[in-house]
């Protein structure tokens, strides 16, 4: 008897189905690894070379298409750009056994969630959407790291036809690799990561494309510090990913940059008059709140 | 005969006086002392308890007020906030002995230039504006660090009555600290730092702010990661400090900030229209150009 059988909390996935086996879905594979959580991993991707890689690093133990994934796996992670779920889901459909436990790692919810309902059908009852709230500057599965998620958030916005048990065995699962479970409807999720992420990346991209585009981008670049490399860090961040990421939340992500463009204006106004005091105030409390959220969250 | 006194390069700065003993100015002191290229080093600060701290942490030697050190200083070196020069200037003026040099290290520079000339008047001379490129983000004397320069870029906007020998005296001594040093005209370099450092300020700023003022504020900032933690991060900073780098470099931050809004526009415009492949586009502009930079600038 190996001692992951006896690891206690839920029961062990046997065998495990990554598709998009990068930093997300490689760090999820190896977290459960190394708790003792998985028996087999197989990994689905569009790149043969990063699959080669992602056994080679361990990640998994066998590449395989969507059609033996859903044939065999006990769990599938869906951990692909938001934009391929329907493609997907509609593939591994025919295939899917009844058993068989569906979650995503998408950065938006209420389209991943209709886009289960309208695929799945009746089968949606075994897909719980989920999003961990943890970094994407790197990527592929050379970054996956078994510690990614250890003390990080991970929110799961269930559909009404998943079943309790469902949802706590993807609890339990992501409890394992470190993680803590918070639960929300996915219209509210995708407010609040409208704010706190998808806008932050809209902003650090315009910003990097005026620069970039300027006549005299060189001597600008060449003069750009800390500051700068900390407020672009997150535009190098996948096109693709983020493309797909904008039109999933569309609505609540222009309506976020319409609350900034007006905070923008009034800054914007009290440096036209020369209001010090204004600006002090504003800076103050910007400052204020940056630094609480600092010692809160533990990240920085 | 110390090996400080044999050390190769710049003469050695027998009595250095700096104003504002925080991370610039700390860490300004420490590299000359570690390069052997300082003898005493006196403190001049607003707080007792600054000076006390930084006096214990070696950075000084001694606290003493403007006047004492106009009158013993071979350099002093001001690095106050940038609003703070003009009256710190008329405050050593009339102590001031015709041998000393005088820099700062303030963030913007033509309205340096225009304190200096203004107050000084033919002293403006001994004056060589600097700017040194580095990190702003931690402050107080007990993030002052030797090796802060190292490798950084630190830009001289010297006035036209300066001496060749002046410049080169101070040029040396920053060398002598690690740093590059690049010379430009006051205004091109205000313009350079309006896009690279004060806009990004700025943006960071407005956004905290109204993240921090949102109803539900607590859940947002709940579900912030690193992504938020890297933009947000230079929010931080110091009201005072910002607030006077935004009015003295008012028209080229507003004229940024107007490029930027309409960059802002083009990108929300694309989003509206759900136009992914003009979002895509710039996207995977903004990804690269950062990536490049990331990979020639050293500090990603």
């Amino acid at each position: 008897m190996s001692s992951a059988a006896e690891a206690p909390g839920p029961a062990r996935v046997e065998v495990l189905a990554v598709v998009g086996v990068g930093l997300i879905g490689g760090s999820f594979a190896a977290a459960l690894r190394a708790a003792g959580k998985v028996g087999r991993v197989l990994g689905v991707g569009r790149h043969a070379h990063t699959l080669r890689q992602a056994r080679r690093l361990g990640l998994i133990d066998e590449a395989v298409d969507l059609r033996q994934a859903a044939a065999s796996a006990d769990l599938i992670m869906l951990a692909t750009p938001v934009g391929a779920m329907g493609r997907i889901l509609s593939e591994l459909k025919p295939h899917l056994r009844a058993e068989t436990l569906l979650t995503d790692v998408g950065s938006t919810k209420a389209d991943v969630a209709r886009t289960a309902c309208a695929v799945l059908g009746e089968g949606a009852a075994q897909f719980v959407p989920g999003h961990p709230i943890a970094g994407a500057e790197r990527t592929g599965p050379e970054a996956a790291d078994a510690a990614l998620y250890r003390g990080r958030n991970v929110v799961l916005t269930p559909l009404a036809e998943n079943s309790l048990d469902a949802r706590l065995r993807l609890t339990g699962l992501w409890e394992s690799c470190g993680a803590r479970v918070l639960t929300m409807e996915p219209e509210a999720h995708d407010v609040v990561l409208a704010s706190v992420s998808h806008v932050p990346h809209f902003l650090a991209s315009v910003y990097m494309e005026q620069v970039a585009a300027a006549r005299d981008s060189d001597v600008r670049m060449s003069l750009a510090g800390t500051g700068f490399r900390d407020f672009t860090r997150i535009a190098a961040g996948s096109a693709e990913m983020w493309r797909d990421i904008f039109l999933a939340n569309r609505s609540a992500v222009l309506s976020e940059l319409a609350e900034i463009r007006q905070a923008l204006a009034q800054a914007e106004q009290a440096l036209e008059r020369e209001d010090g005091q204004s600006l002090y105030d504003w800076l103050e409390r910007a400052a204020l709140a940056r630094r609480l959220w600092g010692s809160r969250s533990g990240l920085s």
